[in-house]
């Protein structure tokens, strides 16, 4: 029984939750294109967005579109804002228009702090360098769906381990799911933060990733700032048609998107590379959450109570 | 019954009509919020704005969505605009798309020519320093819905009382119902201009408003610009817990949004500072306002014709 | 019967394709203000455009508001693209999201490249100098309605011929009819491309257009920068009530818009000079196109099917 009105971090749900999240995201996935959904028919989700972000923004805007719901959307900087008004007070404002609201914001906590004014349900879109908690929860369901468990896996990051939100937030939350483990592939300057290493991870080289079999290739992007220290090395982790052939045919490359250099448009067409597939499971998986926490749990297409 | 076709003023609307628009809102504003009204389902707001105005244009695009209608949204500066296209033609264009229009424009009285040539139903939204009449409809709804009537109250209105569109509108609103008495506070240089005052409105002191026991005190910004002619008294309208507690228990406190510095964040949660309301009532009062200019008077909810 | 999934060039369509779609647009022109259907209730159109175009991209947001169905506005550049992903996966991800797709690209051929790729439905809203279908479809459109047919129709082309995509794709368009003769009036630098002129075309004189009692002026703008390179001549192909006085009452005057001095606004009330009725056709024509290219040819109103 889901109970939550806030999902700021992916820590504070429990194993339970994460089930609840991705069975209802199961049941769904069969709605996401062409469909009739009527569940949040009248309900509003409030977007807002204080940092830029299609790819997030556009999947929560599909994703109440195919509940039956309409959406507004905030992108800063707006007028209100130049006249001074405090980034609460917009969000005071949008709350008094809508059911729920999404909000990604470049200042690290910040959410936290607003969800303690705002009476509505609210869902972290991203948070500085903090939490992007949806995003953890698309990438489980990716694993999930594609490789039927999200136990004793075997998963490879590559890329920048050292500011990736996403690589953070799927390692905290495999590791509520018992006898998975991690491999690091990255430049010295880029490595895992130590309050996140553990046991389960091990630092590796590239060319070892072929001995490990992996379930899992995690692919990330360097920004080009953080390039720039690391040259010579450069684009040394790109994933193309030979080292996909080095890798078993139960792999499954994975990439948050955008992406540069990390994966050559050749691969494109394995079935094994699923980038595209994530970002659908993303909007899969925010259906869920929006029917779940605009309180639509006993209303769900499999429970009969659809049209 | 509702015949009007524009709505550029305050001041072209009777006794009348104001009580049938603060009454629809009434039978509306239940279905405010996780409403499933399907009033205008299939009709289109066409919501131009020629300057930007975030509170504004997202509360014309909630009212729509809560009754079941599509928004096209345009901001201003467009393509064509740059192309050389005349503001008429931009809306004449958006006119063929959409069922209902509600246009903001920096240029004072240009809403006047632009429904003369228009066919079709149109709000102001805001022209220029002239008018913004569904501001005025809502400060009133909110003054019923709080005081319970729009009679015999005492009203004070603080900052700047010279520039702000919604003071001069509001004034000009409850001087169609009897009894009311209006007090400003302002620095000289921002008075209320002469054409607006009356036997009814008295200059006082910001002190002077204790002896008084307003029923409303409506504080106003006082832009930048205006602020550094008038240095040495600033801030000094601000609005804190030592001023709420010397007025009393039934006053309420109202602003336009956004603020700055005259309300303090100190003394939102107490019940007699209604900002918020307002923004809400606002959509409340478009809402009715679209349902009866699209002549949807008729199937409103309490009439039974709703779903 | 329809079986087109992507509609990118107006040489594509066949002559029984072009009156399909205009056939149906004669069915969904009912349905256009303060419609009812449901065609594509559940639906969702990824509106994507690289360049801005406020015309096209409202026209086909409404058109898909009119079936029923929801819309997806991608404006680049995005967020993304800065973070250096390439068009292509822009369009893959919105893909996700959606179930059909218009795109406005101004680099020449790009639509053809994308729609190798893309599985869903894709049209065509412009792709630099290239082709802009829809366009020319509306235009066919409008002379339908107001000429009765297709057929043996005299129509004079005004100002940039050289530059103008829209007088290309509507003469090529025209020409899969029979009996057609085209006239060009242009300054020499602009004159139409010597691969679409042929034996029903000829070039004339402003004022030889009285003699030849036209069908259709179809006036067109031309570009500031042409101009320069065209002085002393400038505005001489300006459409006024003199012009109009010697044009016969059966002619009817068009413009793809936005217009600048190529008409004057004082003939607008003359019931001969339709531009924002073409508008309104290409709002109409985009309906047809969304509801055949989703599959919906067998549930159109006229068969009984909507509500």
């Amino acid at each position: 029984m889901w109970d939550k009105k806030k999902l700021l971090t992916i820590d504070e749900l429990s194993r339970k939750d994460i089930e609840l999240i991705l069975e209802t995201s199961g049941i769904l996935e069969p709605h996401a294109s062409k469909g009739k959904l009527q569940l949040c028919r009248g309900e509003i989700l409030a977007n807002v967005f204080f940092e830029p972000s299609t790819r997030t923004e556009k999947s929560f805007q599909a994703a109440m579109h195919r509940l039956g719901g309409d959406v507004i959307m905030h992108k800063d900087p707006g007028s209100s804002r130049e006249k001074g008004e405090s980034k609460l007070d917009t969000l005071r404002v949008l709350e008094q228009y809508s059911d729920i609201m999404a909000v990604r914001d470049p200042e690290t906590y910040s959410l936290q702090q607003y969800a303690e004014t705002l009476a509505l349900p609210i869902i972290n879109a991203g948070d500085g360098s903090n939490e992007h908690p949806t995003q953890a929860l698309l990438d489980l369901y990716t694993v999930l769906k594609e490789k039927g468990s999200m136990e004793n896996l075997s998963i490879v990051f590559t890329g920048d381990l050292k500011f990736g939100r996403t690589v953070h937030s799927l390692i905290k939350a495999l590791r509520k799911f018992p006898g998975n483990r991690f491999f690091g592939i990255s430049p010295e300057t880029l490595e895992l933060p130590v309050d996140l290493k553990g046991g389960d991870y091990e630092e590796i080289l590239f060319e070892d990733m072929y001995g490990i079999r992996p379930d899992i290739v995690y692919a990330t992007r360097i920004q080009k700032e953080r390039m720039v220290s690391w040259a010579g090395e450069k684009f040394s982790y790109e994933i193309n048609n030979d080292v996909l052939r080095k890798l078993p045919s139960t792999a499954r490359i994975m990439h948050p998107l955008p992406r540069v250099n990390e994966l050559n448009p050749e691969i494109d067409s394995d079935p094994r590379v699923i980038p595209f597939k994530q970002v659908k499971y993303g909007m899969v998986v925010r259906m869920a959450l929006l029917a779940l926490m605009l309180g639509h749990e006993k209303e769900l297409p499999s429970q009969g109570l659809s049209n």
